[in-house]
């Protein structure tokens, strides 16, 4: 595959020739959480344990009128225990997604990351966001716009490192990363631009494989073939990014935000780096996004 | 007023009932900034000094098939001399607005700034953008997207108070000032949301005056309503911005080219904080942008 194509609603084909994902989630008992996995279980992609509070998860199934069947619930009214009990789960190898529910994102992370019981693999936890956005002609991956504040080197190449993987595993061979910065020009007092620079020479030498790379490039050099060709950049990424790397939580989360609410972006997210992804949906996100999430985190391969 | 309308060929409509504003170029011998000022005196709101290379900016002039009639050109063909000669010439009052040619944006900046000769006032030069985008009701001021790496608190400060004075020159008397961050809760391990807290509070205590400040505020917070009470945040400013302070440059460039690339937002843009406003366009900018950032420079008081 060559680009992820529009629109966003491809990953649910894709998801389609698979076997039906399990999806464990930690404190259930959260009405968008059980709407929105709801409409997933009516395409058939996965089958859900809920764990939580059983009182509380039974009437708000009965207020949406969401039969679940012969779903597995399992009864538990902490809701940091419930965490521990959906990883748990996962560990034993009954579920292959865990998703956050009514409980905090601070307890729900501190059981993913528990050194013996968690999840966590080597590298840092990361978030990806999957966009399908009116003005660009493809998707477009962008990572991380709500997990790492202020990343160093070794936690961005981590970052980049997950986002990579996660594109591989939705098909993409080879994707063309664009790593974001203000200007295209390396610039000593602009971190971001030395990360950048950094990055690309990495990938030339073999250190980062499977991908391509070109940074610094401004946001308009990443994904306009004509802005880029202004500047005189040339190459296979500039104007034709697939994914971008922003340079740290401030930027990358008014990227995020801005293709939202500016631009009429569409996007699934998920937390990437632990052992399964893990869907952690925010009040604020659309129905839309809150279901397209949960179709990214069961098509990977 | 109560706030900037939109579209942003208003401004034009602001400037047709003042006085003629004169526009000194540095090396004038630049296509781009020549079209872009034909296009500002076919509509009478300025009058121009072109100092550069008097060959090179006549050949342009027969090119382009813009006839000056009797505007000064001041022959210099050195074009960091061009810089200082402009500079020079607004400190004698002869002109009102700087803009730069075929100059290098250090060497202007450089006479800009010089202690003696130069036009700084006390504080801190900083970039303003105002934008028409499609999706947001009114026009946006958005500052700093261009100029300023990574501001201190002090020089977050200034660039505040440089684009409230611009807004307040624009007739918006009490701008609402949106301090934008990753999040819409104080984290003092995102900066951003320190800095933002203490503005806000500033605001209250009356040490920032002439404007309405809230935040933190993430991006969606702070120009969606629905956003805003999604999460509880209520008041005259979230979801009604009418200035968004960036955390930084890689934010705030970030955003600044979204909005022109993904959002189909026009800007017209200006450097604030000297005696003048400067008009520093950029090759990638359009000619539309271009055009407005001369006719926002003239349409301040």
């Amino acid at each position: 595959m060559k680009q992820l194509e529009k629109p966003l609603s491809n990953l649910l084909e894709r998801v389609k020739g698979k076997a039906v994902k399990r999806i464990v989630v930690a404190a259930a008992e959260d009405k968008a959480v059980l709407l929105s996995l709801r409409e997933a279980m009516k395409t058939g992609i996965i089958e859900p344990i809920l764990v939580g509070n059983r009182g509380k998860i039974e009437a708000i199934l009965a207020e949406i009128n969401f039969s679940v069947g012969n779903t597995r619930i399992i009864d538990e009214s902490n809701s940091s225990v419930s965490a521990e009990k959906a990883v748990d789960l996962i560990k034993k190898g009954e579920a292959e997604i865990l998703m956050k529910g009514f409980v905090g994102t601070g307890p729900l992370l501190k059981a993913v990351l528990d050194k013996e019981k968690g999840l966590k693999k080597n590298g840092t936890l990361s978030h990806f966001a999957l966009f399908d956005i009116p003005s660009y002609p493809k998707l477009l991956g962008i990572t991380d716009a709500a997990m790492n504040i202020s990343p160093d080197f070794n936690e961005k190449t981590e970052i980049l490192l997950n986002a990579i993987d996660i594109m591989h595993r939705l098909g993409l061979e080879i994707p063309k990363v664009a790593i974001v910065s203000p200007v295209e020009v390396v610039n000593p007092k602009i971190e971001s631009t030395v990360h950048a620079a950094m990055l690309s020479m990495m990938q030339k030498r073999g250190q980062i494989r499977g991908c391509l790379i070109d940074g610094p490039l401004a946001l308009d050099n990443a994904i306009s073939k004509e802005a880029a060709e202004h500047k005189g950049i040339h190459g296979e990424v500039a104007g034709d990014a697939d994914l971008l790397l922003a340079p740290d939580l401030d930027a990358g989360n008014m990227l995020y935000k801005s293709l939202i609410f500016f631009a009429g972006g569409i996007t699934a997210a998920i937390i990437t780096g632990a052992s399964v992804p893990i869907v952690l949906t925010s009040r604020s996100d659309s129905e839309e996004s809150k279901f397209m999430s949960i179709v990214l985190a069961a098509a990977l391969d």
